[in-house]
């Protein structure tokens, strides 16, 4: 007997077919002697017709109160839906949308944070013997506007929804059976992770895993909610994503990543003075170009490279600001590279395992995978490559970790 | 500078472009200097796609919690959009739903009552230069659960806002010019009304004119609330309905209207003892029938004949249920027809003039017209005749009040 929250996406009730389903899924939860709350997304389709008509009425709809009451009602017909589908299974269910909750967030239309969910509410419905069914996606501000939480909400939504009742698990139906070691479209290998630490998945997620919203997985680890990602379309169990434990720390590496979005941007031969990384990086900031990667080495005869990576879509702007501070701050010169990739190993075992970066180097370079920078974090080693060699260097670093499917799982050890 | 509600259906706001056709209107009215509160029904289509989908969840949802969360989200994108389409022409709006205002109602889901509107919010927003638009046909319960108000419920929105907030005049937009003083499509002389009683419209809306919701004329008239009903597609002026005036008064007949929808069914040679209507009205209500005119006249040798009227979609079973009475009661026989039409003239005037009903009966005669039934109420007479004259009984009914286009309009006197 535990109370398990069960959040699905827009795909999972993209018709009332598969939201009969999503029932389905609720009643053997709820024969197995759970209680349950389930928060959905709009189905899918619906949001894009909305965001559509509101851009069709205003060339600025974006971010204002219409909008968000605009787009919040498509998860008012999923939830509905939902609640007639489970009374035709014979089960009682109570839908609410976040005013009703409520789920208070602050006034920032299309990206609002949420501050307070009051939790009488759902509580005394589950007391009742009631399904709960919560709109993702949407809440209410201290003047009683409707907010929506901006992407990824519903993920935001079930896990804020879980820490506050104190469920025992919250888990995430998606089209994927849960996180896998890497990407299983470019390494037949790739297998699917048990188990992960909210940290391991945050630099999973961040580095282009695209599970789960960064967002929601700092919610789960700050209010320590277990998160279980998992098919909507298959009865495989996911990957649980919880606080680190002994058991995490036996693997070294638990995933390798890529992310072939980005472009780099070095000012080469830059007089080593105090300021210099503020007067480049400020400007970039204040056009809100987010600098990802950044390396500066030691300097030599009073100079220093340094190099940083941007989204691909921001490089041209990116490299055009940057060009005119070089000048001001007396580089030699401004270069660039947009055929560039971001591999990455992430492993919460890499704190108690030595070697784990060599073991990396070797690896690339003994498979003539060249490494133009390296950035490192507690779990995780960064490396910038070609981009034309990012599968190559995924799949004989997946091999050198042992993350495949056929291997035994065992310490590294280097 | 009045404070004016507009109301605008399903069809007024079907697409983005005729929203904006609205926001014009709204305009329009805001630069003479007037307040504007709008109320607006879902866009058409939409309600239709969302009891569809309501339908394929559930055998069983009309009537419950969640179909009223359901359907109500259509208002809520059409106030959106409009709130867009007036921000995008320099316009501000503040979009209200039912439970924003809150229109409080009672919990009867799909027919619900309204108990209350608290009108703080509306006239706040009003007193900062805004227009408010609020989402019709919903409102919410004491529970805070949503709910709709059936069958035209947009119109009786409007109506019971303008009497809140003490509006000057209450503008219902619908697809026709006004109020006419009898079809059009059967009669070329029919002629816009301009001004009506609450009283003779409440007559001609429940005798078939289907222009206004008898529920919102009764607000209108229990509140006082003049109406305007008016062309969303034209400039034209209307027919203002409100309270009875002097001028009226000197029009005997004011409307023709015509039921084709209608049966009758006779119980022929009943024994003429206290307590047989009773026997046999009471379990036709029990079963949900509505019964419209009834006629019992003196009786002869102690026997009697009772006729009525009945929808004809009930005929058959209204039909099947008096047979079996009728052997209780040891009537002779029952006597059915269905092809009926009952022709109905509607004026105050009627109080005031005599002569009016034997100039329908002179008229109606004198043209070959067999009447079949009589029934009067006090600004109203209704004949029953045979079905396929309903169009030559309107048509010379209209000549002989002087209805026309072309007529000038006096004191019928006869």
């Amino acid at each position: 007997m535990a109370l398990i929250v069960k959040k699905f996406g827009g795909t999972s009730v993209g018709t009332v077919d598969k939201i009969k389903n999503v029932g389905e899924r609720v009643k053997a939860t709820l024969e197995k002697g759970n209680d349950v709350v389930v928060v959905l997304s709009a189905m899918s389709g619906d949001t894009n017709r909305l965001i559509g008509l509101a851009n069709e009425a205003s060339s600025r709809a974006l971010g204002t109160p219409a909008y968000d009451m605009i787009l919040s009602s498509g998860e008012q017909v999923s939830i509905g839906l939902l609640a007639l589908a489970l009374s035709e299974m014979g089960i009682e269910a109570t839908p609410m949308l976040g005013w009703q909750v409520p789920i208070v967030t602050d006034s920032m239309n299309c990206s609002a944070r949420i501050s307070e969910i009051k939790t009488e509410g759902i509580l005394g419905e589950l007391k009742k013997g009631r399904v709960v069914i919560v709109a993702g996606f949407q809440g209410v501000d201290p003047e009683g506007h409707i907010t929506t939480l901006g992407r990824g909400g519903s993920d935001t939504t079930a896990v804020a929804i879980a820490a506050a009742i104190k469920a025992d698990l919250c888990e995430i139906y998606t089209d994927v059976d849960g996180v896998f070691t890497t990407d299983p479209s470019i390494c037949k290998e790739a297998r699917k992770i048990e188990k992960i630490s909210y940290d391991e998945m945050l630099e999973m997620a961040s580095l282009g895993a695209k599970v789960l919203q960064t967002r929601s997985v700092e919610f789960a680890k700050k209010y320590d909610v277990p998160l279980m990602v998992r098919s909507s379309f298959s009865d495989r169990e996911g990957t649980l994503v919880c606080k680190e434990d002994k058991e995490m720390e036996k693997v070294a590496v638990s995933g390798i990543t890529y992310n072939k979005n980005e472009a780099k941007i070095s000012v080469v031969r830059v007089p080593d003075r105090p300021g210099i990384a503020a007067m480049l990086f400020k400007p970039l900031t204040e056009k809100g170009i987010n600098v990802d990667m950044i390396v500066q080495n030691i300097s030599h005869a009073g100079h220093t490279d340094m190099t940083f990576t941007v989204l691909k879509e921001d490089y041209p702007r990116a490299f055009d600001i940057v060009k005119e501070i070089a000048d001001d701050i007396e580089a030699e010169n401004v270069d660039g590279n947009t055929d560039i990739a971001k591999i990455s190993i992430v492993g919460a075992g890499m704190r108690s395992h030595a070697g784990v970066a060599s073991l990396m180097f070797e690896t690339l370079s003994g498979n003539g995978v060249n490494i133009q920078m390296i950035s490192t974090s507690e779990i995780k080693v960064s490396c910038i490559i070609d981009e034309t060699q990012t599968e190559k260097a995924v799949e004989v670093l997946h091999k050198a970790f042992e993350l495949g499917k056929n291997e035994v799982k065992e310490e590294v050890g280097i």
